[in-house]
């Protein structure tokens, strides 16, 4: 069965995106560990897979941008890329972050140079400020809702594809809001119909997994997990609406299960990866997906220093 | 003026060396994280550079050697990377580890199938303990003497020539014994003239540091660093001989710049690299070595997780 991608996403369009990605940001490392197949994008520029879309879309609408510039709502990694990107392209930029994010997250955004406006921990609350500097006349991107950010996410799937030499059987990919997950999966089975995409969640914040398997939107009430990039309480609309022509499955890991390979990963890898960036890996660990030969997105590796003491 | 390298040194026999290296061995992953470039060996196989010497080794001696197979004396990183090469060409092997060596490399070596006879922490009671192994009728690898592995070093450098598009202006290595070192200066000078090549070591191993300087070999009475892969005593007598010519300074670094660096790489880098691996790092973060532009071998990243826990 061969799948067909919406015109935003055919495969002419997102080649056309990878095009515009600037010299900084690097293809992913691949690597192959006791026969697992990591794709580093922990060692992406800002540490995480983000910057492709802020890159992307900046690259490619910076021109229209209104002078207080831009504001996304995020709990670290993509406000980091955000920065990154404002940065580089020299827009002004402000980062709406619930003050639960992790304080080592939001400096990084102030780092690059990137204003934060920290808000409550509710849905609500981060609505609320984004209006509020909308009404400033900033321009929101709206990540959960914008074709282009998943545009820029492909590009990660097609840098993939271009590194192994043969297609993939398996290709596994840590969900939030799932945008990277079916960004990767329009990215790879327009190349290779045959190669599964399979998503991951921690069992704590498996919106996406139930969702998925009950065909309805889930919403949870409360999420529990370490993964702190994985904290979403239902999966975007956009992603939802492709995830299930494009995902093949969805599956859930323990807290243990990623513990285990951030371990194994500093141990035999020599990779610093954040929780959340190990949970794809850590379902081929744990057999949660049964793959010796399958593929785990090493999505991000922002873990503070003495978190990852802890972890250790 | 242009160096002229001894014989088995030449440039195309370095080339041919590299061309038998096994496709397991991945070229060094080279990044740029602020302005620092970073080889990152500590990515290659085995977790060190030490593999190109053991591969490249076996796969052109296999078929001479006795059936009781190889020997060596190491501290760790060697012995790793003899284990490993020893069961991919199928020959027994047997590392002599000082009782010092870290325990947790000594398990690396058994779990790769190497024997492992432990030996008291002084000179005399390795080089007996290699003694009677070859009475046993095992051929012993003089790893400081035999030229081949400083050829098996040498492909680390033409691979990082390879990989880089502009001649860099420094290239900085971490030493002990002083291999990769010399190894390193001569596939890059050879290649690109102009290139300094300078050496690191720990204060408290600084015996290649002071007989640089003083032009006469130095032997130290002890030595004391946490980098357990440079703790060599005095210059290995090969090294010694080329580093006159071939390298251009010798400095060394504080513990304190070395653990810095350690945390750094963590934190900015998303790299595992143990102590003596980010001692040329050190050098270039700490303004030993002045070029911000410089690039720095991180030649090892076997560093057990509990202790670098306690690093960070």
């Amino acid at each position: 069965v061969s799948l067909v991608a919406p015109r935003w996403a055919a495969l002419a369009n997102l080649r056309a995106a990878r095009s515009l990605l600037p010299s900084e940001l690097v293809p992913p490392l691949t690597r192959t560990v006791e026969g697992l197949g990591l794709v580093c994008e922990n060692l992406q520029v800002t540490g995480s897979y983000k910057v492709r879309a802020m890159a992307y879309w900046m690259a490619r609408f910076a021109s229209a941008v209104p002078k207080a510039g831009l504001a996304l709502a995020s709990s670290g990694n993509f406000a980091i890329a955000l920065a990154w990107a404002g940065r580089r392209y020299q827009i002004p930029v402000t980062a709406v972050m619930m003050r639960r994010s992790h304080p080592w997250k939001v400096e990084r955004v102030r780092a690059l140079g990137g204003q934060v406006v920290l808000c409550g921990d509710s849905t609500e609350e981060r609505t609320q400020a984004l209006a509020s500097l909308q009404a400033q006349g900033l321009q929101i991107i709206d990540h959960l809702n914008d074709p282009e950010v998943l545009v820029g996410h492909s590009t990660l799937g097609l840098d993939l594809m271009h590194a192994l030499s043969d297609a993939p059987s398996t290709v596994v990919v840590p969900a939030s809001t799932g945008g990277l997950l079916v960004a990767t999966a329009l990215a790879v089975k327009q190349i290779s119909p045959t190669t599964r995409v399979i998503g991951v969640q921690p069992e704590g914040a498996n919106a996406m997994v139930t969702s998925f398997h009950s065909g309805k939107l889930q919403r949870l009430d409360q999420v529990v997990t370490e993964c702190d990039a994985l904290t979403a309480n239902l999966p975007g609309p956009l992603p939802w609406e492709l995830c299930r022509a494009w995902v093949d499955d969805m599956v859930q890991v323990s807290e243990q299960a990623v513990r285990e390979s951030v371990r194994w990963l500093v141990e035999e890898a020599k990779l610093v990866v954040e929780p959340g960036g190990a949970a794809g890996l850590a379902a081929l660990r744990s057999g949660q997906i049964q793959d010796s030969k399958g593929w785990a997105i090493l999505s991000g590796g922002n873990m503070e220093p003495r978190r990852l003491s802890q972890w250790l």
